[in-house]
């Protein structure tokens, strides 16, 4: 093993994920634990747990750990600020961490990490303008303005997820006030729900069956029925790609990006989502931009934001 | 008057603005003119037009001229690309009107311009992140990041008036083939719209009594009539300003601004159109970005563009 590994964490609204990283971005070890806990103190245990067990897998003097945290992040103090899927709003994340591992730590938005390791290493890398879009239990996005990660006056850009496209849509709801927001639209959450409507509607599809016979309906199903070539399941991949393609369409136009990536857990849809979603875009944004800009699956699929931990924990030992 | 004086030429979608502007951003003389010509040499000739009344009031030599075009700009070449207000799509604008002029030429987007009068000596002075939304016929915009213009990977950043709101709203038209935009919703034009309707619905009103009466009913009658106490009139204006706090929550969510500064032409509303926006931003948007940012009257009203190209025919001059 390459000396000077770190540990880089990608913090979920549902799942978390550590990984032992050396300075060439290889991952020696990975730790799985499920990430939602009713209290701060809780989630924190579960991120402990998780760095611990990849430390001593790794046998390895560990230099730093960075999080990445599903919430606006205050950079000078490391303090969780609006988060949407955790409890750990005004919570010392960084600081309290540091404590119990003895360890350094950086944190920053999960979103803004993932944008990092695709912007350094994957899809993104060498463009000067980019835009990342992390779809899972939420949407994170981060975005590189000339090079840079767009932070904004406070640390909480870059709320894409929270741009409403349908101003009389669905609550986004958990600690979002707003209504009709991308994430509310285009989500794992979003696809579970228009899944149960999709399986209601349809009774003898896949999808119908799955339903009747009191399997849970969750986005990961629905991604997996839909590449089985289910036709319900496809229809609601669909759908939610559409919606996708409204919220790059906006992308596109505010930034005019070289690239936009998407990330997260469901881009497991692959092109059933992105097809959609790229024809939206051609029918809709407006040109130049829409020639420029590629829609791209994340090089680093549902690992780019504990790639974009490690770079950041790389950064803090080095 | 002082040594070294520019024009400084606002080109919007229904009115042009030329000024002469000295290094301190005092203006000497100014000359409007109507805009729109069906052709682009007709655009032109109208832009020479009163950049030569403005050079004769002045008495003076001028050292530059700068124009603001609403359209988005190819820096490198001076042409314009997708423009959608006025028929100059891949017109050389720039090199055009050096040529007619003999004078130095710079040109760039109508609301960029704006933008860097605000931030460099209005509303958004000192900002590191601000937005500037330039509302008239449609709305042009402009973003600064850590104190820069964004302009994007081809210089076509930022169109936050092709941003949907409405997924499946009113179409765009003229040049963007989408539906749903803010510049759909808010806009001269869309005050318009609307106040048709609401004239309709209410005859007994100051605004249904001018439709009976056959005045032409465009956006500054409504603002007008809003002034006046009309409350049909004033109707129009808080419906406009609650899409334009959605808008405006978008671009506080995404940029995480210290300040968003509205102008143009259908500023004149003041308080009428930003009270109601000031409230659905305070509701829909995220904390704590909804509570850094001001929501801001352009410091220099409908002259911002105008002073803003002023600013960059000074650089030229410089």
């Amino acid at each position: 093993m390459a000396a000077g590994c770190v540990i880089g964490v990608d913090l979920g609204g549902t799942k978390l994920l550590a990984g032992v990283v050396d300075p060439d971005l290889n991952v020696h070890h990975r730790a799985h634990r499920q990430s939602y806990g009713p209290t701060a103190a809780e989630v924190l245990d579960r991120v402990v747990d998780a760095i611990e067990e990849a430390r001593s897998a790794s046998g390895q003097e560990i230099a730093a750990v960075a999080v990445g945290v599903p919430s606006m992040m205050d950079q000078g103090t490391g303090v969780a600020r609006n988060t949407v899927h955790l409890p750990l709003r005004d919570v010392p994340v960084r600081d309290l961490l540091a404590e119990r591992l003895g360890l350094p730590v950086a944190v920053d938005n999960d979103a803004n990490l993932a944008m990092l390791a695709e912007h350094r290493a994957g899809a993104a890398r060498g463009c000067g303008h980019a835009v990342m879009l992390t779809i899972g239990t939420g949407i994170g996005s981060g975005a590189v303005i000339d090079g840079r990660v767009l932070r904004g006056a406070t640390g909480a850009a870059t709320e894409i997820g929270h741009m409403v496209i349908q101003e009389d849509g669905p609550p986004c709801g958990e600690g979002c006030p707003n209504n009709g927001c991308l994430e509310s639209l285009v989500s794992g959450r979003a696809l579970a729900r228009e899944a149960l409507r999709a399986a209601a509607d349809a009774p003898r599809s896949e999808l119908g069956r799955a339903l009747e016979a009191g399997t849970e309906i969750t986005g990961a199903l629905v991604t997996e029925l839909a590449h089985d070539g289910d036709p319900a399941a496809r229809g609601v991949v669909a759908l939610v790609g559409e919606h996708l393609g409204v919220g790059i369409a906006n992308v596109v136009n505010i930034f005019n990006p070289e690239v936009v990536v998407v990330g997260g857990g469901v881009i497991a849809a692959g092109e059933l989502l992105l097809g959609p979603a790229r024809e939206v875009v051609a029918r809709r944004a407006l040109s130049p931009p829409k020639e420029v800009a590629r829609i791209e699956p994340a090089t680093f699929g549902a690992e780019s934001g504990m790639l974009g931990a490690g770079l950041l924990a790389l950064e803090l030992a080095g």
